[in-house]
């Protein structure tokens, strides 16, 4: 398939972006509000691992997102507007197109600043650490080569998975008064957690809390949807894994990788003396 | 000095903060409110490195910021409304006490949203890479033994300066029309650049632009002030780490700092082929 080469939509939101945590944060909100105002999106697929296009560092591209990363969404129905980082993109569509409220807070309330506190922490903290874990653990060329970033960066998601399972000792959704109210403050969260087994991190065995609200989300039609956002349903969601784990024949790659990492954070924590401390 | 032991104020903004670039983008902005409105705040510091008393991992401290880190606000002009995460304090800030948007924008504008992603852009990329480079070349036991992160995590924390530079190649300030005007987009980054020397960057030979803007945001006051808060000003700005290069002989132990950052530097990139790439 050809890579983008520029926008194509006219109307509605166009999102530009891969089948990763940080864009399904995005194809996540796009698919309730489709569902839930009709909202128009349409969406490129850019493939960031093909290093001779790298389509995301064109000129056209970083016009719209100087960064040069993943995603980006461009507004056609406001004059072409283009907001990049996902922590934006997020406040942003809900400012515009969700006014009855139904995935946000208003914008005055206590509770819309506790949804971008852990939008922010998420941003700060949970992505980019459980993105540092994915490098030195399974995107560099030789992982048992560094025990030491794989304990820390391993052992720093698990911190923040621990905050986020203490959150979510006595409610359903992370913002919200009372148990909560399902929000953009989950959605920015969701596709980090439904693919943790592959950052190392057994949310089933270690973090109750987070595997109930996850599958609290993954039963939402919408959720599903969007996180099959671009390029269909992760190769290594945390559902495939644990089906390989549990035998599937047709899967043995995916265990060996699994098995492998596990051994490799196993020895770097021992090596390393990690003790597990949250927060 | 005592360690806080829980909050002291009963009116305006109490900061709980440690002399970091992430507590001085809040100290910034509540010197900024103070100067411009006569907004009130206090500051408890919080010695994030007694590993003792961890005074940020306290029940009483992660009551208000579950994460246990600092910054953390409390409002007790709103009943003693907490917030943490350093984007959302600065939005909670504005929000409630500059109406008249003297260091933001309307919070339906387009720059609203453009200094919503220049903000998220900073929480999640350089304020997080700049940490993890300072990390491995500064705070880790043996930083000869971490070639590959430190070159990966400088090299990733010069990209973003480049993105930065390129930002302001036409303007003052990060976000605004025109050539920008000051706001929270600018105060965000302030302690990251001004610290930058210290993670193995050189702002003026290497971003002249990104420099500038530094200099014109050093000659505010309110920054100076904010950058001094809680502890006093910084030991490792980027202005005190170029005195001791110029041979200040009282600095003789941070010029010999510098200079191993720097070789360490140097030999990482070298031996992992670093290529300079931005975005």
């Amino acid at each position: 398939m050809a890579e983008p080469a520029g926008l194509v939509a006219k109307s509605g939101i166009e999102l530009l972006s891969a089948g990763t945590p940080n864009g399904h944060k995005v194809s996540v909100l796009l698919e309730e509000l489709k569902e839930a105002y009709g909202k128009d999106y349409s969406v490129q697929s850019i493939n960031i691992f093909d290093n001779d296009k790298k389509t995301q560092k064109q000129p056209w591209y970083t016009a719209l997102n100087p960064n040069g990363r993943i995603p980006t969404i461009v507004d056609h129905d406001r004059r072409g507007f283009a907001v990049f980082e996902t922590a934006a993109i997020l406040t942003y569509l809900v400012r515009h197109y969700d006014p009855e409220h139904k995935f946000s807070f208003p914008v005055d309330s206590d509770d819309y600043s506790v949804s971008e506190q852990w939008i922010a922490w998420n941003q700060g903290g949970l992505a980019p650490m459980q993105s540092q874990a994915n490098l030195f653990l399974r995107f560099s060329p030789h992982p048992e080569d560094h025990p030491y970033p794989i304990q820390r960066y391993v052992g720093e998601t698990e911190r923040l998975y621990g905050v986020l399972d203490t959150r979510l000792a006595d409610r359903d959704y992370v913002a919200g008064a009372g148990r909560g109210r399902y929000s953009i403050a989950d959605m920015s969260l969701v596709g980090l957690a439904n693919t943790s087994r592959f950052s190392g991190i057994e949310l089933k065995r270690q973090f109750p809390n987070v595997q109930a609200w996850l599958d609290r989300l993954l039963a939402r039609p919408a959720v599903r949807r969007g996180l099959a956002v671009p390029d269909g349903p992760m190769r290594f969601a945390n559902e495939v894994l644990e089906r390989a784990l549990n035998g599937n024949d047709e899967e043995e790659g995916l265990r060996r990788m699994v098995e492998e990492g596990d051994r490799l954070v196993r020895d770097a924590k021992e090596r390393f003396r990690y003790v597990y401390a949250s927060p």
